[in-house]
């Protein structure tokens, strides 16, 4: 029972929990229920009801917690580490305390930096993947591209994460396939993968991206776009728009759910990217074991 | 009365009539009644019912139409006229036919062609602004942006339109400030002129734009931005964008409304772009009335 400890990604919009045994998850909760299904003050009964069946197994087992619980809507504010920063700092930035039940709990704080393109920018969650990347798959540099929401595109060395940059390719896909124009009225949609390619293609050549977006309307007008495959040309506009900030001609790893990774190389195969894909769940529980290993200090 | 005639700019969301006396308007009607508002069939009964009291007082006068009312979702579908074209084209394909209570009408096509950016390209309405730009300021070559919902760059050479590339500013605007996070839970706005400057130089830096936009939640959390700026840094970002696309060094018209030319006006200075504004209405109606007249024989 003292290997035992639960590994939480709570996000936005979902919520899941692994049963930890050492550096294995031995079983798992997935539910839709992010910071934004919880109410104000609400964070640690939903929680403790959660996990209701671990915590009665195995009694107040510690907690390890990263993603926007730790935000300004979350349970406890965590402030950002800066770039750059590794394991250590981010350990040394945890949030520690005590669930009502009597768990030790930890929130682990995102990191904030300038982008490659000079903007400011954030993350939380991520930077916990990253850490298990490098973990799982030791080299003096990664870049990885962590696709999403809010995809992000980061640099490491040497196991210290240097830089990153947010696209906001998954929220955009949504916007205009659900809101615009060029998603309106359209019929039940198919998975295309020929229509998927040739908006990747059209990515590819490098326009504006708010001129890019309306081929989606003018391919449908000519006839060159089934309109039950406009999503599926969208979604290659979009990560075509997204790959194309990708440095030329260096390996880079795709950290995700494998459907999404096989989304991002079916596409990084039409550009000539070199993109290998790595289990986004394995990389977070291996980042958040690190963590709390690094805390315990018995690493 | 052998002079009144009457130009409608009908389009998606928006019904705009001038009753003209040869090439000066008289009287004006402007209305929410765009297509969307027109249930199918119903265009003829609309239009009569809007035109009313000009009918009333003129008899059956001619009526000359542009914009979407000749699209798909329109009154009569009229075929895009392929680049290049000139006042001549547009006026050889224009659908002539009468309406219920007798008055002859004419529907302008749009203008359909390859962007500078290799996409294909369609517009309905701005070419007749744009014949009208260049009759009302004569020159060799005219580089003409029309702002708006799916603001137009376009191209004339010796009166002739020779390439245009949609941007789709104006939507994009609202999707973001609307519907996505970094318009959700803001308070009410204020109109910001430091705010939006600040988005028309981020977006001056050339960042791609799914990750440029992410600096509206950024500079916001920083505590760079204030909560009740958010839109105009937004309109800023999105403004400056477009802008970027306009070709360096060379004079430009911004044609559209005195409020919108002058939002562009502001950004462009920030740019060190050269643009100068034109009357939007006052392009509508000289253009109309140059192929009205062409129409007529007597030019």
């Amino acid at each position: 029972m003292k290997n035992h400890w639960i590994a939480i990604d709570w996000g936005t919009t979902n919520f899941r929990a692994f049963l930890m045994q050492g550096s294995q998850h031995v079983s798992r909760i997935s539910q839709p229920l992010g910071l934004l299904s919880v109410e104000k003050g609400q964070f640690a009964p939903t929680l403790q009801n959660l996990l209701h069946a671990w915590l009665e197994e195995y009694g107040s087992l510690p907690i390890v917690m990263a993603g926007m619980v730790g935000s300004q809507q979350g349970w406890h504010e965590v402030p950002y580490a800066p770039l750059p920063c590794n394991t250590q700092d981010l350990a040394s930035r945890m949030l520690a305390f005590t669930t009502p039940w009597g768990s030790p709990a930890w929130i682990i704080p995102g990191a904030s930096g300038t982008s490659s393109f000079s903007q400011p920018d954030v993350m939380r969650g991520e930077e916990v993947q990253l850490l298990g990347l490098a973990a799982l798959r030791p080299a003096t540099q990664h870049i990885a591209l962590l696709p999403g929401t809010h995809s992000k595109h980061a640099q490491m060395l040497n196991g210290e994460i240097v830089s990153f940059s947010t696209f906001m390719t998954g929220e955009i896909f949504s916007l205009l396939s659900q809101h615009s124009i060029l998603g309106r009225a359209l019929p039940e949609q198919q998975e295309d993968r020929h229509a998927f390619l040739s908006g990747v293609k059209a990515a590819a050549q490098g326009a504006p991206f708010t001129h890019l977006i309306f081929s989606a309307r003018t391919r449908r007008l000519a006839g060159e776009l089934p309109e039950s495959s406009v999503h599926s040309y969208l979604s290659g506009l979009t990560i075509g728009y997204e790959l194309l900030a990708l440095p030329a001609g260096q390996h880079a790893w795709v950290v995700g759910s494998p459907s999404l990774t096989e989304r991002y190389q079916l596409a990084a195969g039409q550009m000539d990217l070199n993109l290998s894909p790595a289990n986004g769940d394995e990389c977070f529980i291996h980042g958040l074991w690190h963590l709390f290993t690094r805390l315990q200090g018995n690493e």
